[in-house]
C-alpha cells in the first residue's frame, strides 16, 4: 500500500475520514498478545486502520460475536483438491481461510516453471492470498521423468515474482544430508526469503546436519517428540492434518505443554472431498479446542504463526495497517464463520463464497497427456521365477515388497484377481517416449477392470492397475483423449470418468461436482471388488519413487532403500 | 554461508568431519523453546553444528556452567558512546553482546550518506555483527542545519548495502499521523525488509494512526499501558534502558504479566561511562532477573526475540545453522560472560576483549568542523524589555521556557551568574555560513568561563554554554582547531578537552580513555559551578528542536511546542 491510500488508511484510523466499512461492536482477536478486545473495526482500502470506535461506512453488525483474523495455511498444494486455484479459493473462503502459502511443485512436473507461473497467473487477485514458494525437488528422484528438471535458474525466476516468498520443501532430505553440493545449490538461489523443509522422522545428528542447511521449518513430524526435536533446533513445526496423514491430535501435545509458539498449522495434501465435507484450517481449530488447547493459542497457530513462519508482513493480525482478512464467528467451537471479509470485501457469508471474477486458463496448460499411443505389448510381464510385487498399505503412503509365483499364460506372467494380483504400468506421458513401466500390485482387491489416473507423484506420468490388459489400454487411451483425469474401464470401455484437463491434475469445475464425480468413480471401482478406502490417492502415490518400499515409475519398478530400478523377478 | 563451508557445516552436525571447537558440557539455552539441555556444541566456520556429543576440535570445557546466545541490542546509535565501531566493540564484547542493530543518524546529519556508509564500513569484518537501519529524519526538522538532508534516494542506496536492513526509527510522528507525503514516501523506499518507530506517549487513535503507516516497532514506550497498547497493535516492543531513559524497570510488569512475546531489550543511547561501569545488554538481564523475570524471557529478550524484530535469520539462538555467537556464564544473575565467542572465535574473555584488526579512519570523516571563525559581535544579544530563557530539566530532554528581565551592558543582553543565566550559542559548522543562534539559558549552575560541544543532537553544529563571551570564543576556536570534540575554557583559555575527531563526534580511543577525559571534564564543570549530573549530555539535546519546549539551532530559538523561531525578546 503506497502513497495516496496509505494516507487515506491514516487519516480513517485518525477518525478524520469515514471508512469503507466497519464491524462493530465485536469481540476482537488481537493475535501479537492474544486477547480479547470489544471495539469496531475500521477498514479502508482493505486493510485494517483501527479499533475504536468509528463512523460512518458501511456497517457489519457483530455484536455478541467474535471478529477472528483470517486463516492461514502455512503448507500446501493446491493440486491435491484437484481445483484450479480460483476454484480452490471459491472452497476454502467459506472455511475461514483467506491466504496460503503453496508449493506448486505437481503442475511444475507437468509444465515446468511455466506452471508455477501459471499458478502465481491464475490466483492473481482472487480473494484469497496465494503465496508460492519455489518448487526445490523437480524431479522428486532420478527414476522419475517430468517434463523436465526445475533448475536453480527457473527457481530464481519464480523468486522475482511478486507472492513468491522462497524455497519450497527441501524432500530430499538424504541428500541435504549427505551434503549433496547440487542439492545445497537449490537452497542457496537468489530471492528467497526461507527455505521450508520436509524431513520425516529425522532426528538426532541427522536432524542438526539438516537444519544446519539453514532450513527453518517441517511439517513432517507425525510425534510430539519428533516435533519438540525440530522446534528446539529452530524450526517452525508446521502441525499437518492431511487427507493422508492426520497428525494433528498426535501432535498436539506439543502445544499443550510448550506452547503454540514456532508452532502454525497447515493441510499440506487436502483431497476434495475432505474440503467439502470437513474443512479446512477451520477444521483444525476444531479439533484442537475440542482437544483442550486454548482458543487463543489455536488462533494464533491459525493465523499470526503462519504468517511469521513465511515472514508474511501485515497477515495474521487484527492489527493496523494489517490487510483486512477478517472472520466473524458465531461460536468458538464450531469454527464455521457466518461472515468473512477478505482484503476487506466480503469473500463469504454462511458457508458460500460470493463471485468473483475467474481468470481464463490458458492453452498451454491444457492437453498435457503427451503419451505415445499404448499397445498390448506393452503390458507383457516377463520373468522367470518368483516375481517382485507391490504391497499397498491402507491409508499409508509406503508400500512393501513381496515376493510371489505368479500366474502365467503364455509363458508371460499375468494378473490373478484370484489373489489380489493386478497388474500396474506407468506410461510416460510428457515427451512421448513410449517408456511404459510395468509390474504387479496387489491389495487393492480389484476383481475385474482397471482404472488409471494422472495423477501419479511426482512425475505424474499415466498410471494404470488393472487385471484386464484391454481395460487398462481403454484406460490409457482416454486419458489421452481427455488430456488427463481419473478413469474407470470394465469389458474394454469406459464406465465412469473425472476429467482433469488442466495439467492432468485440475478440474475447472467446483469443487461440488469434482466430489460427486469422485464418489462416482468410488462406487465403480467397490462394484469391481476394490476395498480399500481412498483407491485413487493410494493409486497416485505407487510412482513416488521417494517412499520405501517398492514403487513404480516409467523407468520400471523402484526398490526405495537401495534406491535402484529392479527387474520384476525377484532374487 | 554457501558451497563447500555448508557442506563441511552439515558433516560435522553428522559427526563425520571434525569440528573446529567444541564448547563441552554445559547446560545449553535452547531459545526456540526456552528450555536448558546439556550437551556438546559443535562449531564450524563459525556457525553452530550441533548439539549432540562430538570428538576433536578445540575444547572449550563449559562443565558446571550455562551457554547462551550472544546479545543483541534491538536500536540503538553507536555514536551516543563516542567510540568508533571497532572501539565499541570492543567495549561491548566483553559484556556479551554480538550483535547489534543501530540507526547511524548522528554521523549521516554530519556525513550525509557518506557517514552511514562509512559506519558500514568501519564495522565490516569486526566480531561485533553490526546491523544498519538507513536513518529516516536527517534533518530533525526544518529548523536544524545538518550537513544536507538525507532523501528517499540516500536511503535506497545504503539498503543496498549487505548489513543494511529497513527503515531507521520514525521519528517524525507527527508527520506519519498527519500523513505527510514527503515523510510517508520514506516508509516506502526499496530494499527495506521493516521500519522501526519511535512514538513516544503516542496511543489510542494516533498510535492506530501510526501504526496503520506499516510500523512494526518502539522503544520510546515508558509505562506498561503505553506498551500494551503498541503490542496489541503488532508493534515490537523494545524495552529501552539508555543513559538518559531508564525505562527498563517500569516496563517489566509487560513481560511478567504478559509474557515476553514481542519484547526485546534495546539501549538506544548509551555514554560511555554507563557501557563502562554498567555493561550493556546484559546488564539489562541482571536488572531483569533481580525484578523477579524468569531467566528463559529474560535470555530470550536479549537475544532471538531481537532477531526476529529485525528478521535476522540464524542470529540469536544456539541451534544448527545459526551463527556460533554464544557466551559462557557462570551464573544466572550477574551475566558476566567468562567467554564471549562470535562468529564462533574467542571474542573476549573474563571482561577483557581479545585483539582483532582495527580499520583505518578515512580522511573524509575527520576535519568535519567548517564553521565561520566566530567575533565577539556574533555573539551580542539584543532585545528590549523580558526575554525568553531556556530552562533545563535535570536529566530529561525537554526545557521549559521561561521569562526573564536579563542583565543588560552597554544596551546588550548578557550572561548574570549571579540568576544562573549563561549565554548559549548554536555556530553552524557544516558550511562555514557563519550563521549563529544566540540565547540564553538556565539550570546548569555555571559561575565562571565557558563550554562546548560538537555533539549537538540532531545536526551536530557547535553548541557552546558559557557566562564570559571570551571563553566562548575560545571554546569555538579550540573545537574548529579539533576538528571535534568538547572543551572546557576559564579566563580565556581551554583548561580541558575530548577530542573527537571523527565526525565530531567520536573518539578513536579506547573507552578506558574516552571515560577517564569525560571524568576530568566533569570535574571541571563542577569547579565552575554546574551542578547537575551529565551536562554534556544535556548539552547536546538543548539543540534538539523536536523536543519540547523551547530549543535553540543555529536558526535561532525554536518554540517546539509552536514549531516555529522565535525572537528572544518575550511576548
Amino acid at each position: 500500500m503506497r502513497g495516496r491510500a496509505r494516507a487515506r488508511l491514516i487519516a480513517v484510523a485518525r477518525a478524520d475520514e469515514a471508512p469503507d466499512t466497519v464491524v462493530e461492536g465485536a469481540q476482537v482477536f488481537l493475535a501479537h498478545t492474544r486477547e480479547w478486545v470489544s471495539g469496531d473495526v475500521a477498514i479502508a482500502d482493505g486493510m485494517v486502520a483501527g479499533i475504536a470506535s468509528f463512523e460512518g461506512g458501511e456497517r457489519i453488525d457483530a455484536r455478541g460475536r467474535w471478529l477472528v483474523p483470517g486463516f492461514i495455511d502455512a503448507h500446501m498444494h493446491v493440486e491435491s483438491s484437484k481445483l484450479t486455484p480460483a476454484q480452490f479459493a471459491r472452497a476454502v473462503l467459506p472455511h475461514g481461510t483467506t491466504a496460503i502459502v503453496c508449493d506448486p511443485h505437481e503442475v511444475a512436473n507437468v509444465l515446468g516453471s511455466d506452471g508455477v507461473h501459471w499458478m502465481l497467473d491464475a490466483s492473481e487477485g482472487l480473494p484469497l492470498s496465494v503465496f508460492v514458494m519455489a518448487p526445490s525437488c523437480v524431479p522428486a528422484s532420478a527414476f522419475e521423468s517430468p517434463r523436465r528438471e526445475l533448475t536453480v535458474g527457473d527457481m530464481e525466476a519464480i523468486l522475482r515474482r511478486r507472492r513468491a516468498l522462497g524455497v519450497a520443501e527441501m524432500m530430499n532430505f538424504p541428500g541435504v544430508i549427505a551434503g549433496d553440493a547440487g542439492v545445497l545449490a537449490k537452497l542457496e538461489v537468489r530471492g528467497a526469503s526461507h527455505t521450508d523443509g520436509h524431513a520425516p522422522g529425522v532426528t538426532g545428528r541427522a536432524l542438526d546436519a539438516y537444519a544446519a542447511a539453514g532450513i527453518r521449518s517441517d511439517h513432517e513430524a507425525t510425534s510430539v517428540e519428533e516435533a519438540l526435536e525440530k522446534r528446539r533446533r529452530g524450526m517452525w513445526v508446521l502441525l499437518r492434518e492431511a487427507s493422508n496423514a492426520r497428525n494433528l491430535r498426535d501432535l498436539l501435545p506439543l502445544v499443550r505443554e510448550h506452547g503454540p509458539d514456532f508452532c502454525a498449522f497447515c493441510t499440506d495434501d487436502r483431497e476434495p472431498d475432505m474440503l467439502l465435507r470437513e474443512g479446512h484450517i477451520n477444521q483444525m481449530c476444531r479439533l484442537s479446542v475440542a482437544e483442550g488447547i486454548p482458543v487463543e493459542d489455536v488462533l494464533a497457530m491459525a493465523t499470526l504463526h503462519a504468517a511469521q513462519a513465511h515472514r508474511l508482513d501485515g497477515y495474521g493480525a487484527i492489527a493496523p495497517g494489517f490487510r483486512a482478512d477478517v472472520l466473524v464467528l458465531d461460536d468458538l467451537t464450531s469454527f464455521a464463520p457466518s461472515l468473512v471479509l477478505a482484503g476487506g470485501r466480503v469473500a463469504a457469508r454462511d458457508g458460500v463464497a460470493e463471485p468473483f471474477a475467474v481468470p481464463d486458463i490458458p492453452a498451454h496448460v491444457l492437453g498435457t497427456v503427451r503419451s505415445a499411443p499404448v499397445a498390448e505389448a506393452d503390458l507383457v510381464l516377463e520373468a522367470d521365477g518368483p516375481v517382485r510385487v507391490i504391497e499397498i498399505v491402507p491409508e499409508q503412503l509406503i508400500t512393501i515388497e513381496r515376493t510371489v509365483d505368479p500366474a502365467r499364460s503364455t509363458g508371460h506372467v499375468v494378473a490373478d484377481p484370484s489373489r489380489d494380483l493386478a497388474k500396474i504400468a506407468v506410461v510416460e506421458r510428457h515427451h512421448a517416449t513410449g517408456r511404459v513401466g510395468r509390474g504387479l500390485v496387489t491389495g487393492f482387491g480389484l476383481r475385474d477392470g482397471a482404472f488409471a489416473s494422472t495423477v501419479a507423484h511426482d512425475a505424474h506420468n499415466v498410471v494404470a492397475v488393472g487385471v484386464d490388459d484391454a481395460d487398462i489400454l481403454a484406460c490409457a487411451a482416454r486419458l489421452q483423449a481427455l488430456g488427463g483425469g481419473i478413469v474407470v474401464a470394465r469389458d474394454g470401455r469406459i464406465t465412469g470418468e473425472l476429467p482433469l484437463p488442466v495439467a492432468g491434475l485440475l478440474s475447472d469445475r467446483p469443487v461440488e461436482e469434482v466430489v460427486e464425480r469422485l464418489d462416482t468413480l468410488h462406487a465403480q471401482l467397490r462394484e469391481l471388488g476394490v476395498t480399500i478406502e481412498a483407491p485413487f490417492m493410494t493409486l497416485s502415490f505407487l510412482a513416488l519413487s521417494v517412499i520405501p518400499a517398492l514403487k513404480i515409475t516409467d523407468r520400471g519398478l523402484v526398490d526405495v532403500d537401495r534406491f535402484q530400478i529392479v527387474p520384476l523377478a525377484a532374487g
